[in-house]
């Protein structure tokens, strides 16, 4: 059976879906929709689908399933008319930037028994899921330490930092949800510490641009998280578990595993430039993902509770670093 | 424009190349042929393509360029068949086992002005192509001596082997054109030494399992190639060039950059496991330059006298490991 | 000018002085004390020098220095004694575990103006120090974040454990001043965790196994720290500096560089086992600088001021752990 | 006991065993002999020993052993003194550049029963031993190939090449070596190219300073070695063994393990610049093994005929390259 999937915002995000849709064997991108034509054609005229507004795929008795896409302040509002709408949702994060909102979100999900799937798509990374996949083969025992390395390449525009909820519901929000898959248990308490030490204008702009991160588990294990805005050497995302029997970690990935070698050393390429290049897998298996979430072969996951905690972890670690004091995961979720 | 292809052989390779030809936004695959109708019918339901005969692509109209990956004893002949026909051809390597047939052809060629491509995969791997732009660069200055290792996983089935015309033309022969493609001169002398070390089987078929090869151009550039038909650890495919500034080489591919620590050490896995996986780019790229030489935006290279060449230089090892001596380029091609 | 050194204390950390004093060419090792005469007996019997009494050390006319290897409570006592008779000291690692006691002990330093410097080795280790020279030649711009991974092969007796001073004071403490050497900053606030995940004795014993810690500068440079005190791959020591133009790292050594590949993988050794092993080097260029600091070639460095400070962020991160909240360095220092 | 030495010969070479003997617990450095008395009494000076002839070492009572250092050309002759002398011997490679002149001065070894061992320094590298030791436990089941690359920073001066004896006498010497050390069996052909490719001058005195080997055992097995006068990055020895399991490699060295990354990319240092601090550790214990075999803790091994071999190699490489033909060793060792 193919699903047939309409995608709500056609950026740049927006685009990463449609190649991964139209890649599916099982999918096909029947509509598309999004508050500037020009960006709704040109996928259209890509891929062969339709141009359309909200309210005609709401309607549209050919789509089963949407991508959400849009800006993250019409992502709730869309969830819900399409959950009542009896569509299968693919929401990218964040659900909102309102713990409240998200919450009441996923009460009218739950009403709806909508399958709900949010976009964390680290968590497809085939060298992610081999991290994940060795955990629980056993081979590192029980995991106590997880560390996380997440770097841009550069920031992105400042108007962009004003609309995303800051960097810690923004970039780090997929480090949290990382820390989570890798534990392997819900967070207890947040200690967080931010700086603008990359471009005043993202402080000007109310932001931080490199911020460490630290959680703790009720049972004593520890994430930390690293993250800077800027990485002159590309895109650097490394993971690592460290366990009673030992440790594992994912290392970076490159476009060409060459290497030179002359008078001033051995130099290896730069990384991946960026999230499109890097996790290109990653979303294709996302999307196989949500297909058999939809098709009844595997539970939506992560889903929106997955999307809460993750959001109330970035609201904890704000919180910690505004306020210079470790917070508790349950100030904030209540 | 879109160009359209006829797939000849639904085989192994066949299925590599009808999924580089259905992934390309250039290219139509609009129908296949194979002696075998199932193996045809599989590709033609797959992908929503034609089952053919020969004789109905060669007459077809909608047809413009043939992918030829039959057994090799017909390549030569479908060759000038096609070319005579006026497509444009992609053929696998060995044009031919025997390098006075694999001339007689490219006369054919030649006269009629048929585009024809030979499938020398790795020359369009990411890695390599790194490697030969490293070069072209001058970060190593002029290339001196070129290592490659290349080990298959296991050794083929018996049947296939007294088939193939022997280690050197069917596997080392891919070895000899990247000898060529690094060193960027002719090779004027070989040196081989051949031995039955996985399975004596294959010795009893009249083959060899374990070889090394020396090259040397006429300017005093080395090559040399070691190969085994098995690699416990999966598909071995290395190359370095070593120049007068420095050295470049490329690393072996893995599915997934884990690394996996404990009592007995640090564990990264396997290779990739063959060529179906280890070079899915590289033939994504093959079929991309093939279009673009059937369009007339660059020439078709690697083309037939690069096929002819690599067969020489497999007629020379076989015969200097045969008998013992170094044997010149120009005993084979006269 | 060759500089005679007295050995106080000849236990574990005492042998790695031993062989580091033995093998410098501008040092001879002329006296070892210990209250075990067994264990002065050993040393002295393999280097050939004499067993003496700390009293006939102090009163010793060919003693310029000595090394202070005895348990940590003796520290401070001898290090005020030796200054005031004149000799130059080098002491390991804590000068005492109290704050105060520390500053009481530095003031007599300075009136006596003994020569001091403090046993922070990883300071000396090759490695790191190249990662301190890539800083200074500014080829990562300026460091902005610094990540500290260090854990022990396997914890130490719950004897040593119980006098250690705590997992903040006698394993970290080398990760506080390993950050400051690598920040170029003061650190004005400490956020920790601890957790007792590899063995309940440790626990009991009023201490902790795994430990996470964050440290921020005035200027919003930030570190983080993760150590266990247990790692089953080996001596776990890695550092990063990123910046504003990039990163540098050192990488964790073994004793030999091999990698076997079979159908279950490539493997690598474990790391080298512990201490000894891996800062084997480290001992010898920190001697080395000891005796240039004697000699007036460069200053005592670290010095007491060093290790004052690196013990007041152990005492920070303590406070942060036990009392769960940020901690300001004012708080420990006054 | 203390084995007491005496030095022939203080120039490079010489040095390098000065320091491993000095630095030995069971050796002294009693004497020391050079043509030139400053090079000799700069040694006699370092380490503390004395300045003499070779005929005072020759009669000296307080002599055990000597390491032969000196000028290739007299290395047979002193090796027959010592021997009837009754002293052990260390003898630099090669023992002399003719075959016919080796075999007659293991003659006399043979005839006094001396200990003599030849300085294949390679077999004593840490890291090699570890490839070795993985082949011994079975770890890649039996050896095929081995692959050896083994190139130095720059080439020595022309008057040197001149006194070599040649490339393959003087450095591919040390390959020939490790070949067998790896193999395990003797090799029966040997095909060579050589070329000038670094600098005319060597051609201009009859020397290579490019060149690849083949080597063949009687069972099918293969080496081969690759070689250039010049590496731009370093001092380059690698060597991997492939077997039946799997395969062992053992990595190139650098003073230190860091790596600096940023916009062009990753980089790492250089290699070890040549043999006195690449294989230092393999110096001493290749001293050490020497101190055993006069103890009669181990046989003397590389031994005279190990040193045979390797130099019938090499002849038979030369004769290779110069003649153009695959040449049997047994034409070489008659």
């Amino acid at each position: 059976m193919t699903i047939r999937f309409a995608l709500l915002g056609a950026g740049r995000i927006g685009k990463v879906h449609a190649k991964a849709i139209t890649s599916n064997p099982d999918a096909a991108l029947v509509a598309v929709a999004d508050a500037m034509p020009a960006a709704a054609e040109a996928i259209a005229k890509q891929y062969g689908c339709a141009v359309k507004t909200i309210e005609q795929i709401l309607a549209a008795s050919d789509v089963d399933a949407v991508v959400i896409c849009t800006p993250t302040d019409t992502h709730a509002d869309l969830i819900e008319k399409f959950a009542k709408a009896g569509k299968a949702i693919f929401c990218e994060k964040p659900i909102d930037l309102s713990v409240k909102r998200v919450k009441a979100c996923l009460d009218v999900v739950a009403e709806t028994k909508a399958t709900l799937m949010v976009g964390f798509n680290r968590r497809f990374d085939p060298h992610f899921m081999a991290v994940r996949a060795a955990i629980d083969e056993g081979r590192i025992g029980i995991v106590e330490m997880v560390t996380i390395i997440s770097r841009d390449p550069g920031p992105p525009p400042v108007d962009y930092i004003k609309r995303s909820g800051g960097i810690f519901r923004d970039m780090t929000i997929h480090d949290f949800d990382m820390a989570r898959f890798l534990l392997g248990e819900e967070i207890d308490s947040v200690s967080a510490q931010a700086s603008v030490l990359v471009d005043k204008a993202i402080g000007e702009a109310g932001d931080f641009d490199s911020v460490s991160v630290m959680l703790a588990t009720a049972t004593g294990k520890h994430a930390t998280i690293s993250n800077s805005r800027r990485a002159t050497y590309g895109y650097d995302q490394r993971i690592e578990a460290h366990g009673s029997e030992g440790v594992v970690s994912a290392e970076n990935q490159r476009a060409v595993s060459i290497e030179v070698a002359g008078a001033n050393g051995y130099t290896r390429p730069p990384l991946l430039d960026f999230f499109m290049t890097r996790y290109t897998e990653a979303y294709a298996n996302e999307i196989a993902a949500f297909i058999d979430a939809i098709g009844g072969k595997r539970p939506a996951s992560p889903d929106g509770k997955d999307g809460l905690i993750a959001l109330a972890l970035a609201d904890a670690a704000l919180k910690s670093a505004t306020e210079h004091r470790v917070v508790k995961v349950s100030e904030i979720t209540g």
